[in-house]
This record gives structure tokens, sequence and C-alpha cells, in this order.
């Protein structure tokens, strides 16, 4: 069957606009529904005033930095076959900087509102609630992705080659980076310093309108978990279907699918958003149950229809090609797989978890060291399973001599194969971005509710609430991993690619250092982002103190604490603490691949992404395990609230805080960054590197 | 000037006994001192027979595991060449496993014969005291390496090839990380398990005789930290030994500087066991001072004399090769400028550690954060400093024309300079191991002077000297995982050359794959070496406690615990804990092996390293700034002991113990061990497995 490239482009493209329209509709929805007292809407207007005001600071500073960059490289890249190359990458930098700053926004703008409505809801009946954030999460989802596929669809009509197209999945990862670092440094050092001051030290409970942080640890979630995670999540899907298009120009690939193989990856996006919305209107049909069942079911439904896309598009695109289809399957079971792992190693349900509030009873040290080695050990079940992914849509995609490597067409096409594989596993994403922007959303409901004042049946609905949202959570940062490990792979054989690499030869000295420096670099820049969320909540510490010092009446309730102080200090020292460690990780791979060349660079990219990986599973589920090993204790196990137990496994649900919610997340961003990074300044490396190639 | 392999093998076999000989004398005049009273006769008597009950019993349990691998290999292994290559393996390793845990029972027997000797010292003059420590700790480092030269210039007057030996090298290390894992464990739970029940829920001093675990963690010391790192260095010496020995057989090398090539190694390590004994007698010369500066000026006496012998070396064997001299010089220089690194990642009297501390006023959370990003950074200047000695000593062996890769013979000759220069840095060994083999006796001397009832000047006295061995440890640790990084990569080039390898390309999925479960098993060995210790902790404090609540009067100091029972726990749960993270580390590299190939084994090799020393890195930087931030505090820093603040640093020091004395030392015979464990079974692999080269 012949399918015209401009058909496929249209139907992205036409597919995208259908999902805006009906993000559209849905923030309608949202904007009808009641915004509660007077009260309620002051606190919610202090949010959304906090939150837009640090994204317009962040946007600044980002632009700045961005501007820097991009003119250095519309001077510095030369093609002597393109003499426009150099201008090509800047623009698209700067129109991927600028987009992904769009999407952290737009998620943003509907997550400051709906938290106010859910809160108003949670007062009435869970199920509307339940509702409204789900819906806030789906506006989330749809807009992010449809966003990234309507920008590739018409960069791709425009310049006819997906490799053109890597200045704008790079500039989406700049951006990406200092948004889920700033973010994450915002969230958490507000998160410590209020439960610092507040909790421990004042005594007084989380989300009480006495503290005088309350008001930036809520704006925190909606810059850190929303608008940060979106950044990530656009620039994810931006860089993986750039990859694959490159992929599908591999010689014996193009020999066989023509452009179809090319367009493929934008076709499963657009099947992926309409699995996503059929997934999201079988969320509205059942009564009352447990509030989990229902999100399971609409990432089930989103999943067969999916599969049911690619079925139909490897038969219409790629003329029957079952074997692909059959990697596609592989990409979603594994994502179905990884949410069990995640799940054994972070649910207060099963043992790994118990196991840290048990040994907890020793203290807080033997707590933490559990803790951290339930972390290192949740690594080894999930990179069998991605491995045995990868594996074996390698052999979907090229059959058993491409792993032989007799056959350099056949281990074409198995690359092929895991980059389809990659494209199975994302094409459920906008629903995981939904589950994912349910959860910020309950929590801002939650501390909304409490600080009105309200108690009794409202606080157990909204806790119930925070709980579902704190599983999606775990699950969803879990797929964050699972997806950037899948698509390095795809993106360092696209790298390779336009590269004119033949191998990554970790023998050789050169390229061995690069190795090396790919794997200190995960560490150093790991230490850094700890470090900046412990500066950014020293100054906020000191700020709360002022306040319950100087502010008479403050602890009684008689006076209003200063928020917007605080609001203030965390933005401004999120801002100046995100630049260092943002900066290293742009600058080390440039460094590197211009002193030692593109092959160097080339294993700092792939050593880079393993340590990444296993650095940022280790630190998402440890913190997560312990954050849920004080969970168990709090719902009444071992002795429950108010013992010396329970305190030490909060010491370990704070010290989990800036791994699991600011290093972590932001290692996915850093790996992705690498790729992007050496994707498109490759000619850059080959140009001028000391080491040629 | 022509030299006869035999004159230089009779060298380095005459040194190596010459060697012995003075140790046998320093053990005569450690055995002529003074023991001391009866009642410090009586407790170390009970840690004798404990450290010696222990690792009768553990090598007894490592001779069960390996006598069941070597019936494999003899088995398994074959080569069409050499019908005796699997017996000759198997062979040779089990000599290497029994090598090995007599180097570490000679280790540990002097250890427990100084450490009473030291503390009856102490009540006399500080200067005698220092005196035996460090001498015990010189038997030790002039033991272990020449018993590993010994058994290398042996081997090869036997057999004459270095790849023959590599059996024994595996052995070796086999053996080591099955006595460094248990004695970690052992040493560190008795320690944890002491401080919890004991310091925090009894409220006595360390060391005190009322605690029932006080004999077992004393024993510790000795299994763990003695005869564990000396079988740990045992391995590491004698793997690289025959590592260099095998790059001298590339071809170009081969062809310029013939056996001379080969046997270079083995006299440079003589050549480093006589600048030890001169360093040695360095430090007798002057009056007292403070207590590090003669152990400092005793291993700038080793290093100055290391390179003029180096110097000889390279006239002598390599004809006047003073590029390979520089290479040499490189290492040395490496050396030292990672014990600053080191020095400044962990000292008190510097800004990393003293943030720890600042930052535990917020909580033992802020503080943890801050110790553990500690150690993530101090990876950063670490790598940079190997990377730049290898890189240098890659050059000054073979030109720059070795880094553009356009001659193979530059390139072979570059891979035999980094060999030089990882000799270069091992020529100090046996005075590092000297200075490391302080630390415990100090450490010992100290808890049987408190077990004894001293008091006042002689506690001072001892606490002085425990100061100094704490430093000691963290310059030794820092060097253990200098001398893994750099000799890892001599390690490898080995391996290809053993394997008929031409690269590592990690582009190729299988590689990859490899690559990423080389990472992986770091992860899940520190997560189960970690939880051994909680395991084996779990079941000491149960005894600890049912003996303070059964034993009537025991708290008062009326009764005598019993101490006995508490060895024995921790004697069999150390031993019971070990198998399965040790069994994990060498199966898994067997079984990529066999199912993914040589190459793919390769890859997890070189991944598996980078991720080896920076977890290590991590954890025993992140352990010992942690332990240096709580005594700075102890120091009167900060408010002092029994502020909330020291409360902080406690619960920082506790958890840093598995870290830096279990997990982090493991991870460097890890390391080796899978260099070790791919050259000895390169044959298995192409032989059997699914995946040909």
């Amino acid at each position: 069957m012949q399918v015209a490239p401009e058909m496929t482009l249209s139907f992205a493209a036409g597919i995208s606009l259908l999902a805006l329209v009906l993000a559209f509709f849905v923030i309608r929805w949202i904007m009808r529904q009641h915004t509660g007292t007077d009260r309620m809407r002051e606190i919610a207007e202090s949010i959304r005033v906090g939150a837009e005001t640090y994204l317009g600071r962040q946007y600044k500073s980002i632009s700045v930095i961005a501007a820097i960059f991009a003119a250095i490289f519309a001077v510095a890249i030369r093609d002597p076959g393109n003499p426009y190359l150099g201008v090509e990458t800047a623009g698209g930098f700067i129109l991927g900087a600028l987009c992904s700053n769009l999407a952290g926004y737009v998620a943003m703008y509907v997550s400051v509102r709906s938290n106010v409505r859910t809160a108003n809801a949670v007062l009435g009946s869970f199920d509307r609630a339940f509702k409204i954030a789900f819906r806030g999460g789906l506006v989330f989802g749809l807009a992010v992705v449809s966003m990234s596929l309507l920008g590739i669809s018409a960069l791709y009509a425009l310049l006819g080659d997906p490799r053109l197209i890597v200045g704008f999945g790079f500039g989406a990862s700049f951006a990406a980076l200092f948004a889920q670092l700033g973010g994450g440094i915002y969230t958490k050092a507000a998160d410590m310093s209020a439960d610092m001051v507040g909790k421990i030290e004042a005594r007084i409970p989380e989300d009480d309108p006495r503290n005088p942080a309350v008001i930036a640890d809520l704006v925190g979630d909606n810059v850190g978990d929303i608008a940060g995670r979106g950044a990530d999540l656009f620039e994810s899907i931006t860089g993986e279907n750039v990859g694959a298009m490159i992929l599908g120009l591999a010689p014996a690939v193009y020999a066989l699918y023509g452009v179809n193989g090319v367009l493929f990856p934008l076709a499963a996006r657009a099947f992926g958003l309409i699995a996503t919305m059929l997934g999201a209107a079988s969320v509205f049909t059942r009564k009352k149950e447990d509030p989990f069942r229902p999100l399971v079911r609409a990432l089930a439904v989103t999943s067969v229809v999916a599969i049911a896309g690619f079925y139909v598009l490897s038969v219409v695109l790629l003329g029957n090609s079952l074997n692909l289809f059959v990697a596609a399957v592989i990409g979603v079971i594994a994502t179905i797989v990884i949410a069990f792992i995640t799940d054994y190693y972070t649910s207060y349900r099963k043992r790994p978890v118990q196991e840290i509030a048990f040994s907890a009873e020793g203290g807080p040290a033997p707590g933490i060291a559990t803790g951290l080695s339930v972390g290192m050990e949740s690594t080894g079940l999930f990179i069998v399973v991605i491995a045995c992914a990868l594996f074996s849509a390698f052999i979907a995609g090229g059959g058993w001599s491409a792993v032989l490597g007799t056959s350099i067409e056949a281990v074409q096409f198995g690359i092929y194969g895991t980059a389809i594989a990659t494209m199975g596993m994302l094409s459920v994403t906008p629903m995981i971005l939904t589950l994912d922007g349910f959860g910020p959303i309950a929590d801002n409901s939650g501390g909304i509710v409490e600080m009105s004042g309200n108690s009794g049946e409202a606080m157990a609905v909204s806790e119930s609430m925070d709980a579902v949202g704190n599983t999606t959570k775990a699950l969803t940062k879990g797929y964050g991993v699972a997806s950037a490990a899948l698509s390095a792979f795809l993106l360092f054989s696209a790298f390779l690619q336009v590269a004119g690499l033949r191998g990554i030869d970790l023998a050789k000295p050169s390229v061995f250092l690069g190795g090396l420096f790919g794997g200190m670099l995960i560490f150093v820049f790991s230490a850094f982002a700890i470090k900046a969320v412990g500066k950014t909540a020293a100054e906020m510490i000191a700020e709360i103190r002022r306040q319950f010092k100087e502010i008479p009446g403050i602890l009684e309730g008689n006076a209003r604490p200063d928020y917007s102080r605080c609001v203030d200090i965390s933005t401004k020292a999120a801002l100046k603490n995100m630049i260092v460690p943002g900066l290293l990780v742009v600058i080390a791979p440039i460094v590197v691949g211009l002193v030692l060349g593109a092959e160097s660079v080339g294993a700092l990219l792939m050593v880079g992404t393993i340590a990444g990986i296993l650095m940022a599973l280790y630190m998402n589920n440890a913190g997560a395990a312990m954050d849920n090993a004080k969970k168990y204790v709090e719902a009444g196990n071992l002795g429950g609230k108010g013992t010396a137990l329970h305190a030490a496994t909060v010491i370990g649900d704070t010290l989990g805080d800036p791994l699991k919610d600011t290093a972590g997340p932001s290692l996915h961003v850093v790996v992705k960054l690498l790729n992007t990074i050496t994707l498109a300044l490759a000619p850059l490396f080959i140009m001028y590197a000391l080491i040629p190639v």
C-alpha cells in the first residue's frame, strides 16, 4: 500500500491539533468548576503569583544563557556541504528552548488553576475532586506531547531532513535541564526548610498557615513537579522522535521502507495521542471504587489501543512488517514490567520498604543504610528488563545475523527494531504524563484544604488523593528512567550515523578517558544538585526562623507570616544555584569533544548514560522507599507516629527528598541532554577536535 | 648493556627474601616488647583467639568455594595449543588463593601481637608506642609484597610465560574478595552494634569492658582492616604485575626490549621493597614531633628512592629509555596529588568536612545529604588526575602517533607506558601498606588501654595515635582506588591481548548490554554488602540486649559479659552473609561471557571498573568525611560533644561505617577481580560463547 509522506505528516499534525482542541475544552471544563471560599481563592492566588513569577524569571535566565550558546553555535558550526548548518542549528536550538519553556508554562498554567478547584471539590465529593485533578493532568499530557509532535512535523515539512532538526531537540533538552534542576531545587529547598523549622523546631503540622514557607512549598510543587517535569518530557519525546527518524535514514532501512520508515515515529506518536484520549475517556465510566483502579484501567486501555495502532501502522506504513510490530509490543510490555518492579521496591505493602522501617528500629543510620541499599539493589531487575527489551527488539528487527554482526544491513534493521521498541514504550507517554500531573495537583489541593482551615472528612479525602498521587509519582519516575535508558541506545546509534563513526572502541585510551569523564560527570552533577538544595534551604531556614522570632503572635496564629519573602528567597536562590551544575553538564562534553574527539565524546555519552541511569534509579528509588517507610510507620505499624522509630524514618524521608526530587529527575534530563548535545554538535567535534576520528 | 633474565629474576627473588628476613627480625623485636599487665594480656588473648578462630573458619569457607570453582575450570578450560591449560589455570588459582590467605594470616598474626605491646608502651612513652605500631605495619607491608613477588618470580621461572600465571592472580583476587567482604562485614557489624546498644542505648563509653560486643569490635579491626586489606593488596600487586608482564609481550615492545620488558615490573617491585626499607629506616632518626610528620617523611624518602630506582632500571634494563622513566615518575606524582585530594575532601581542617558539620545544624538529614554529596563531588578531581596520569603516560610511552592511532606499534608502546606509570604508582605500595597497618594496630591498642581501666594521660596519648591512624587510613584508601583505577587500564589491555580482541565496541548492542550489566553489578553488589552488615548487626544487637537484660550486675561492672558469644555470632553471621554478594560478582561475568561473548565481557569489565571506582570513591570519602565531621564537632567546634548537632553528626558517622569500611573497600577488590576473572577465563569465553568474537 502506498502512503504519501504528506498524508502521514498531515495525520500527525491533525491528531496533534485534535488533542490540543480537546485540551482546550478540558481547560474550559476545569475553569467552570467552583473555586471555593475567599480564603481558598486567596491562597491559590498567592501560589499562582509565586509560580508565575518564578517561571518568568527562570525563563529569562534560561533565555540569556541559551542566546549566548546559540550565538556560538551559529558562528562555530560549519559544514562544507551546507553553509547554513550553523545558523540552522542555532535557530532550531532557540526554537526548541522556547517550545520547552512554553510546554512547562502551559502545564503550570493549568495546574495552578486545577489545584484550588480540586480543593473545593474535596469538600464535596471525592469523585469530582478526582476528576478535576485527573483532567488537569490530562491537559498537561496532551499539550506537551502534541506540541512536540506539531513542532517536529512542521520542521520536517520545512527542512525535509531529520538531521537538520537535531538543534531543536538540543534546545529543548538544554531548557529542560535548567527547568527541571531549578524547579527541583526550588521545590525541595522549600519543602525541607518548611519541614525542618516548622514540623521539627516549632512543632506545627505540615502545610500549616503559620509557617512562612508554606506558600513557597506549594509553589514548588507547581514549578518543580509540573513545569520541570513538563519540560523534561517535552524534550524526551522530541529527542527520541528525531533520533528514531534519523535511524530510518540508515541505508538498508531506507532502501526497504523509504520515507515511511522515517515518518513512522511521528505516526506512532499520533496513535499514542489517540490511545490516551480513549484511555482518558475510560476513566469516567464507573462509580466509586479504589481510587487507584481507574488510573490503572486508563493506562491499560491506552496500552491496548496503542498496540492496535502499531499493528495498523506496521501493516500500512511498513508493508506488513510484523517483526517491527513485535518490537513495538516488546516496548509496551517492558513498560508494564518496570511499573511492577518500581512498585515492588517502593510500595509500603512490599518487603523492601518494610525492611527499611524494621531496621530503623536501630536508629536513623541503619534505616538510611537499608534505604540506600534498597535504591542500589533496585537497579538490578530494572537493568535486566531493559537489557532483555533492547536485545529482543534488536533480534526482532534484524534477526540473529544482526547479533552476530555478519551483515551490516541486518545490524541496521536491528537498531531500527530497538527504535521501534522505544516508540512502543513511548506511545503511552501522554497517559503517563497525565498520571504525573495528577500527583502534584492532588498534593497542592491538599495543602489548600489544610491552609484554609478544614479538617476531618475533607482532610481524609485529600489524604487519600495524596496517597494515590504518591504512587503515580513513583511509577512515572520509573517510566522516565526506563524511557531514557531505552532511547539512549537509539540516540547514540543516531549519533554514530551522523558523526560517521564505525564504533566506540573503549579500549583506546582517549576513548576510555571519555568514558571515565562521562561517569564522573554524573557523580559531580549529582553532588552539586544535592548541595544546591542544601544551600537554598539554608537561606530559607534563616528567613523562617527570623519571622518566627521577629513577627509577634505568628505562632499563635494572630499575625500573618510574610509568605512572599520566602517565595522571593527561594526564587532567587534556586535560580542562582542551578547555574553551576547546569553549565557543567553542557560545557564538559563540549570540552571533551573538542580535545579528545568525536569517538571519545561518544564514550562519554554511553558510559555517562549507563552511570546516569543507575544513579537516577538509585536516588529515585531510595528516596521513594524511605518516604514510604515513613508512611508505613505512620499508618500505625511498629508503634506508629510519635515513636523514636517514626522520628528515625522521618530523617530518612527528609534525606531522600533532594535525592528523589532534585538530583534523580535532573539526571533523566542530563542523560538525554548528553545525547542531544553530541548529536547536534557532532560537526563541531569532527571539524575542530585535537584528535580526529 | 646485556642483562640475563636469570639475573633479573634472582634480583627480584633475592630482595624479596631480604625483605622477609628483615620482617622476621622486626617481628622478633616486637615480640621482645613488654605485654603489660595481666588484664591487658587477657584482653589481647581474647582478641587473638577471636581473630584466629574467625580467619580459620573464613579460610575453610573460601577453600571449599575455591575448590569447586577450580574443579570446574580444570575441566572446562581447553585450548587446542595447550592441553594442560585447564589444569594449569586451576592449579594457579588454588595456589593464588592459598597465598592470599597466607598473606592475610601473617598480617593478622603480627597485628594481634603488636596491639597489646603498643598498648603497654602507651602507658610509658608515645615514642615507643608509635614505633611498635609502625613496625607492626612494616611487617605487614614487607611480608605481603615480598610474598607476591616471590610467588610470581617462582612461577615465571617454572612456566616461562606470564600468560600462564593469570590463574594465580585470579585465585588471589577470588580469595581476597571473600576476605575483604567477610572481614568488612564482621568489623562494621560489630562496631555498629556495639555503638548502637552500648553508646546510644546504655550510654556507656566506646570500648567499655561492660559492653559484650567490645571484644568482637576489636577482633573486627584485625580481621577486616588488617587481614582483609592484606589479602586485597596482595591480589592487587599480583594481578598488576602479571598484567604488566603480559603487556611486555606486545609484539612491538617485545621486539625492542625482549624479555627485559617482561621482567621490568618484577625488578621495579623489588626496588619498591628497597625504597620502603630505606624509608622505614628514616622514621627512627628524629626526636618527638607532630606524630604525622615522620610518616610523611617516610613516604617521601620511599618515593624518592623508588624514582631513583626507576632511573637505574630504565637505563640498565630498557636501554636508556628515559621516556619510560618519565612514565614511572608520572605514576609517583599522581600518587602524591591524590593524597592531597583525599586529604582535602576528608580532613577536618578543610572546608568540605566543616560544611557537613555546619549543615548538620539543620539536623541529621541535611548533614548526611551534604556528606553524600561530598563523597560524590570528590570523584571529580580524582578522575581528572587519573585521566591526566594515564594520558600523559600513554604519550610518554608511544608519542602523539599513539594517540592518533596511526601506528599499531606506537599504541603498544603507549600502553606499555601506562603499565610503567602503574608500576611507578605501585612502587610505594609496601610503605602505604605499612601506614595502612599502623591504623588498626593503634586503634586496637587504644581499646586495650581503655578496657584495662586506664585513663588520663594514657588515654590522651592513645587518642592522638588513633587520630594519626584515621588520617593514614583515609589516605591509603584513596591510594587503593587510584591504583585500582590506573591498573585497570593496564589489565584490560592485557585482556584484549590475551583474548585476541581488536577493540571493545560499545556501539554493538551485545557489547553495550555487557557494559550495562557491569555498571549494574557494582550497584547491586554494594547494596548486598551494605545489607549484609545490617543483617549481621541485627543479630549482634539482639545478643547484646539479651546480655544486658539477662546477666545481673553487668551494667554496674559487677559481672563479666559473655564476650565469646558475641564473637561467635559475628563470626557465623559474617561468613553466612558474605556468600551471596561474593558469588554474585564471580558468577555474573562468567554468565555474561558465556552468553554474550568475550567482547561483551570486556565492556562489562570496563564499565564495571569505571562505575566501581566512582562508587568506591563516593562511599569511602563520604564515610570518611562524615566520620571527621563528627570529630570536628567533638574537638569542641560548633558547641562540641553532647549537643543536638553532635548527635546529628554521630548518625552520619554510623551511616558512613558500612559505606567506607565494607562496601567501598570491597569494591576495590571487585574491580580487580573482574579484571583477573576475565583475563583467566578468556579461553572459556572464546571457546563456548553463544556470540563469538
